[in-house]
């Protein structure tokens, strides 16, 4: 199918996703979000002060097959690069080479063959915080993530406050047959994106059906006690009401085992409650989401890819 | 042509050569030697028990036309990656990778579409020493340039004493048609190279003519008042008596100002002194071998090869 698909995240889940897309469409267009500030883009970030490149690399190797694909995904293990992906290390000295990351990004796409292309949802140097219900602000991306406390997440912020998506992202979303978000963190992958100036508006004009993927298990940090319908309205909040025309959302019983070790890191399983959805425009789908993975609870891509299919 | 070419040595002396030689040749091997033990390819040697890649990466990008070849030598200025090229870092990761760093460099000579094959000497983790005329010994490849000593070099010595050479490199010259020694450090680029197990008998089996390009100025630690003899003389003493066919010398005059500047830091003009070659086999052929380059004295590449090739 040569419909253009365009998703918009970060982190693994996104990857996984991409991964499977592959397969079956030839134009893959994936936005990702720059605001990392923990581990190796973190450290990157402090010290040559560039965009997070963790995220951007994880969905080039997703939709690369090049022997770049093992080689870019290759992490030291010892000495002073000890953490680091050699693909982060390289985008790093294409972005210092560069008059900007988008174009470190671009000869990315070329070096690894990548089959679509990966998008860095803006240029500006952004970090995120994280505006809490009690009024308390967590700055940075890793802070949010790793947070114990379980007062709620208000509303996320960029900082500096605004930030010029890059115009390719725009283009993408505006010709896209379909968007998909996520999966991945809703705080710190999914919703960074929606805050950049341009891709909201990008989002309310362009024609596209957009699919918003739920995540299989909530997030100590980000996500504590969210039910499905949680999820969608704080992309809402953060977008503009009826933004999804589909969410799909894991309905597949799980393993007692696997959940009592996420419950033991204060993860708990998504729950739909379908009567949050009555008389809500956006089209609720549930599918058994579960991948065979025994020790991770993923989304089974297959399937996934399947339910996307149908909508398409 | 396509006759096989095979270079031996290191530095950036060899490097410029190549560039110069793959112009005019479509076969060209450089046998890269890899103990170097100073600067980025130091620092990586003893965080991660790596050979050298310093010198392997200058001859790859010499030999390559590829994007690759600038990005690969892009060498960070910040933070705690500073000093090192992306290209030794990224030989870093395919090494961590490979069974052994001769396979590490095939992958990179592949991906930068080398016109031809750099071959590190040997995939031992050697270290050099140099044995000075009053028996003091001076320990690693850094530490013998920088000396400021004014004793002679006797000799040098791999540590550990015996290592393999790697048999692509054996191959190479055994069906090499011409091999060019340097222009490069006599001690610390040429020599050890010589020093590995299996090179000096292949040299002495193989066919091809053998020349050397001797440097135009001498250099403080490794060959204070030598004359173009001595550096022949050094080579033999750590091969055979006559393993040169050529050498070729520079006999154009030095404009006085470089000399001066060349001089402070204690390099001084080869002088030829024919009368020495009185006798010798070894062809001596001298020309005018100056670059342009106002600020550097370079080997002239463009009158070296047509010399060169007079000679095949």
């Amino acid at each position: 199918m040569d419909k253009n698909i365009v998703t918009i995240g970060g982190g693994t889940g996104l990857s996984v996703l991409l991964e499977g897309l592959k397969k079956h469409f030839t134009n893959i267009s994936a936005i990702v979000t720059v605001a990392d500030d923990g581990g190796s883009s973190g450290r990157l970030r402090e010290e040559l002060g560039m965009l997070a490149p963790g995220d951007i690399r994880n969905c080039l190797c997703a939709l690369s097959d090049s022997e770049q694909k093992k080689i870019m995904n290759y992490r030291f293990t010892e000495g002073e690069l000890k953490g680091h992906p050699l693909g982060n290390i390289y985008i790093a000295a294409l972005n210092a080479m560069s008059d900007n990351f988008f174009e470190a990004v671009e000869m990315m796409n070329r070096l690894m063959k990548t089959n679509g292309e990966v998008i860095p949802v803006t240029n500006d140097n952004i970090n995120l915080c994280a505006y809490l219900s009690n009024g308390d602000i967590i700055w940075g991306e890793s802070s949010i993530g790793k947070r114990i406390g379980k007062e709620r997440i208000d509303h996320i912020e960029l900082r500096p406050k605004h930030a010029k998506a890059v115009d390719a992202a725009i283009k993408k979303l505006i010709d896209a047959d379909v968007i998909i978000f996520g999966p991945g963190s809703l705080y710190t992958s999914i919703i960074p994106n929606l805050l950049v100036d341009g891709i909201v508006e990008a989002l309310r004009n362009c024609s596209a059906k957009k699919i918003y993927v739920c995540n299989i298990m909530t997030q100590p940090g980000e996500t504590l006690g969210y039910d499905v319908y949680d999820h969608l309205t704080a992309i809402e909040k953060h977008s503009y009401e009826g933004i999804m025309d589909y969410i799909i959302a894991n309905d597949a019983r799980i393993n007692g085992e696997i959940l009592k070790r996420y419950e033991i890191e204060g993860a708990t399983c998504v729950k739909t409650n379908k009567e949050r959805f009555a008389g809500v425009k956006t089209n609720l789908i549930l599918g058994e989401l579960l991948s065979d993975n025994p020790k991770f609870l993923r989304h089974n891509v297959d399937n996934l890819i399947e339910i996307i299919k149908k909508i398409i």
